[in-house]
């Protein structure tokens, strides 16, 4: 392709807002462009690298025999009510009305569409397994879209679904789904992981994400520094230690007058004491408006995707002011102890004596031992913090930053006992269809591999997504034959199925070559009144410093050479 | 692919509500299941189809030039109430608003976001031509969605958008674009002619369509059974003969009783005289609720279509009976004599006398002579019918049933001018960038692919577009060989690259066969235990009424041969 033709220019600078290096690199490479907030179109060059990473996705699932659908973008209500994702979805989704007044959600994804079908396409247990898979854009009003494509309100996502007929079948298709996109984001240039994970607004219990580790990212991601445990935050766990004997000589709590102090800092400051021996306790509501107290140490964080699954809520809130004086609460001072609430009691509380709220203004308690002066359900809805002991092997956790750039989930009978849908089974009853959920993001794909994939100068792509395999820059000068030269150059790479994009503006060598750089594609192939002295044509890899002088008549074979073993490798 | 497994079953009868044979077969096939009115889903086998229609018409939009890139389907309103199509388009467009109160259109079209980038990426005549283009859902809230895919509420277009320095650069890329559609439409099996047509609410003057005649069609199209004349009804002129010299002697116009005689029938029975003889006149609003009278022929019918372009809006509807107050008319008694009101005269009005409305009840005029007794714009806003004299030869016009297929539209700087899109010219002014865009459905594609290729057993797909391209069909009896025998043929053929649906299900020869008429493959391989005894294969083409033995070893370079003969075909 001529460069000179390209739709979509680079850019000297970024817009100021661009919030990452790859954003910013994304926007001046003229690989996409906002429309609105959250809103990109994909330019030419950019759109070249996400039909790649499609057609790699595309390939590992065809591989393990999952069929390519498509299900609109406009999905009918109707589906989302059965299972309840109408209204807990509200928040994060598009709808529209069509003239007659039916009501449509933008897909936000397509379980309920694809067990429509399902329910109605399975009949017998001679159909499973099935698996199928799409590519469509999904519609998600983020509050929070952020860094380029990393978080966009509209994207397009390789959504496949698995249909069986047991959980032994459903473990089965899960690991072929696993091993699909190890390969994939192997293939795509991304170092991924798989962490466990929770499973949100998606429902059922077991789900991965794969995430690439790197600073841009927004999820945090624990690591066992010595065995293979990982996870994300919102599911993390850790070792806790068993109490020690609870002390037989504790006192009764006594008030302590803690006249304006309320939170956990003021405290230990005016008590002289470790936050670690303070309890906090937390009122919350769930989306159905009912009304929780927490409890955990004071030097520990609540966890709330942890909580919401405690709960099996969508939201928590803060409790209202009714809230606190119905529990016989009073805020900045409330505490476990004769709290009129439900009661739920973090597993990193300990059983030894604690300084507690002591729901009286201005006072607190010392002496509060959990199991004595106060019983709750055990819970565990604390942040896991770095330096904690590892849930299997108890060695050190670690935090680190990652981007998911996809997920995997087991549903089991989930959806198929909310939609109704079952198929007949060997032995003549009806059983629930199990189903499985399995998701990677395009635009997320590709902004994450130009996050991970880049240096001052601007994208590095790895060969199998680049844009093009070769930028041949053409350095014109008054010389008619350096023109003449690059585009023989480039018909015959073209012939021999190299995919070139080709220099051949009007501009200095300085401007190409920065070009030529920012947009980052594996090797330079320069043509110049110099090169043409030699007969030769200089190739430099995008992360050499130098580049070569090959043979005119030897470049073709090189250049096959090249991409050969770089596909090999 | 394993049809045991395939997602989607076949169908022995079609839902009573599918309007045409492509429709039911469509739906029997398992290519594609509604969700919704209008909206479908592609089931696997169907989207194999539309993916090979996708492929074709990207290489053909490759082959010159244009460049791929994709725009999202929510759409910023911003963009759209630039061009004042916000407004018009509201009736046929879904809608929707973020959380934060920001408005979007599921695309209609793109022209707006294309001419929107253009106008940042393209700054100078250096960067022109360029053409563009993707393949993205649309949503049309249409009311009269019908036949399957033929006009659905979502579906996929492939829509190119052309810009350019000059109207003799945009003449060049819509020549490029309209042979690429011949060459696209030809080698998916469709027979499309091009024709005339309307730019309706796309903005613009020059427009084709390219029409495959069926009967299932909705749009009528006038073809000249002597030259080459081509039209969609909408834009179909034709020859009108000058009229004869005005009598002179025509008596002023006469009152005539016509007590309760309101329709053209009724008053030719009552007065014993022809249609032809008759003006009809209609009083209509514009959208902007302007009023105007159409005066045609007794026997002519108004086109629409035509009318909007003249009133230049985008609706037109009855008048209202203040509308006939004001015009000083009578409902079922409306005449051009005396009218108060803006009044367009038909070009088939001749200059002799007509009865016509005496705007008094139970009254017509006879004797009223146009062009005496009333004046009124010269327009032509008639339909064309049968056996009319050819706008360019005079020869006699015919008309017949068709499907648009694909469409592009010569928008010149209608498009630039609303959006202010411009670029800097060779002398140093700005010029606005020149616009042309150009559009094909795949699913309307597809579906009159099965609309033109069926027979009474089912679909019968051009090889080049057909879900697979060899069916084996496996009959399993007691012996166990054969199902060894049609894995190790399947195996074979697929290494072969052969794309093959296994049917490796266990059903009678019967539903096997009529399942493979259903769905159409273009080659049928039986594997039996009567095909085994003599170490042959039975291959039958879809359209064959018998099939021949191939031996065994000769089966995998036959079906080479035969692909490769259709492919060069």
């Amino acid at each position: 392709m001529r460069q000179s033709n390209l739709f979509g220019r680079t850019l000297r600078e970024a817009p100021a807002d661009a919030q990452t290096p790859g954003t910013q690199l994304m926007l001046r490479a003229a690989i996409a462009r906002p429309l609105a907030a959250g809103l990109y179109t994909w330019l030419p060059l950019g759109f070249r690298v996400a039909r790649k990473v499609e057609q790699i996705i595309r390939e590992e699932q065809d591989r393990i025999g999952a069929q390519e659908m498509r299900v609109p973008v406009i999905t009918p209500a109707e589906y989302w009510k059965e299972t309840g994702r109408w209204d807990t979805l509200e928040p994060v989704t598009f709808r529209t009305k069509d003239h007659g007044g039916h009501e449509y959600v933008i897909g936000y994804t397509h379980e309920e569409l694809v067990m429509h079908h399902a329910r109605s396409e399975i009949l017998s247990y001679r159909q499973l397994p099935a698996m199928v898979y799409h590519f469509q854009e999904k519609g998600r009003d983020e509050q929070r879209s952020r860094a380029g494509l990393l978080r966009a309100r509209e994207f397009v996502m390789k959504d496949a679904y698995s249909l069986d007929k047991d959980l032994e079948g459903l473990d089965k298709q899960y690991r072929l789904q696993y091993s699909a996109y190890e390969k994939s984001f192997e293939r795509m240039g991304l170092k991924a992981i798989s962490v466990e994970s929770d499973s949100g607004n998606m429902g059922g219990d077991v789900a991965h994400e794969f995430q690439v580790l790197t600073e841009v990212g927004e999820d945090r991601i624990i690591l066992c520094t010595k065995g293979d445990y990982r996870a994300n935050m919102e599911k993390a766990t850790r070792a806790v230690r068993p109490s020690a004997a609870v002390p037989g000589n504790v006192p009764a709590p006594a008030p302590v007058s803690t006249p304006g102090v309320t939170s956990i800092e003021a405290l230990t400051a005016s008590l002289k004491v470790e936050s670690r021996d303070l309890l906090k306790t937390l009122l919350l509501r769930d989306a159905s408006g009912a009304v929780v107290a927490v409890v955990l140490p004071g030097d520990r964080e609540l966890n709330e995707p942890k909580l919401r699954k405690v709960l099996a809520t969508s939201d928590v809130k803060f409790a209202t002011d009714a809230d606190f004086a119905a529990a016989k609460a009073v805020a900045g001072f409330i505490g476990p102890v004769g709290l009129q609430a439900r009661l739920l009691v973090d597993v990193s509380v300990e059983a030894r004596p604690y300084i507690a709220g002591g729901n009286t203004k201005d006072t607190h308690l010392r002496n509060v031992l959990p199991g004595r002066d106060f019983q709750g359900e055990k819970v565990d809805v604390h942040d896991v913090r770095e330096g904690d002991a590892c849930p299997k092997c108890g060695g050190a956790l670690e935090i680190k930053r990652g981007v998911e750039v996809g997920n995997i989930f087991k549903f089991g009978p989930y959806y198929a006992d909310k939609m109704n849908a079952t198929y007949e089974a060997e032995d003549g009853t009806r059983k629930p269809l199990i189903f499985g959920s399995y998701g990677i993001g395009i635009g997320r794909a590709v902004q994450t591999i130009m996050e991970t994939n880049h240096d001052a100068k601007g994208l590095i792509w790895p060969l199998a997504v680049a844009p093009f395999q070769a930028h041949v820059v053409a350095l014109m000068g008054k010389d008619e034959t350096v023109k003449t030269e690059a585009d023989r150059l480039v018909a015959d790479l073209e012939t021999a199925g190299v995919e070139v994009l080709y220099d051949d503006r009007d501009e200095t060598a300085g401007v190409k070559f920065a070009d030529a750089d920012l947009i980052g594609i594996p090797f330079r192939l320069t043509v110049s009144a110099r090169t043409l002295k030699e007969s030769s044509v200089e190739l430099k890899g995008r992360t050499e410093e130098k580049g070569v002088m090959v043979p005119r008549g030897w470049i073709v074979a090189k250049m096959r050479d090249l991409l050969g073993e770089r596909r090999r490798g």
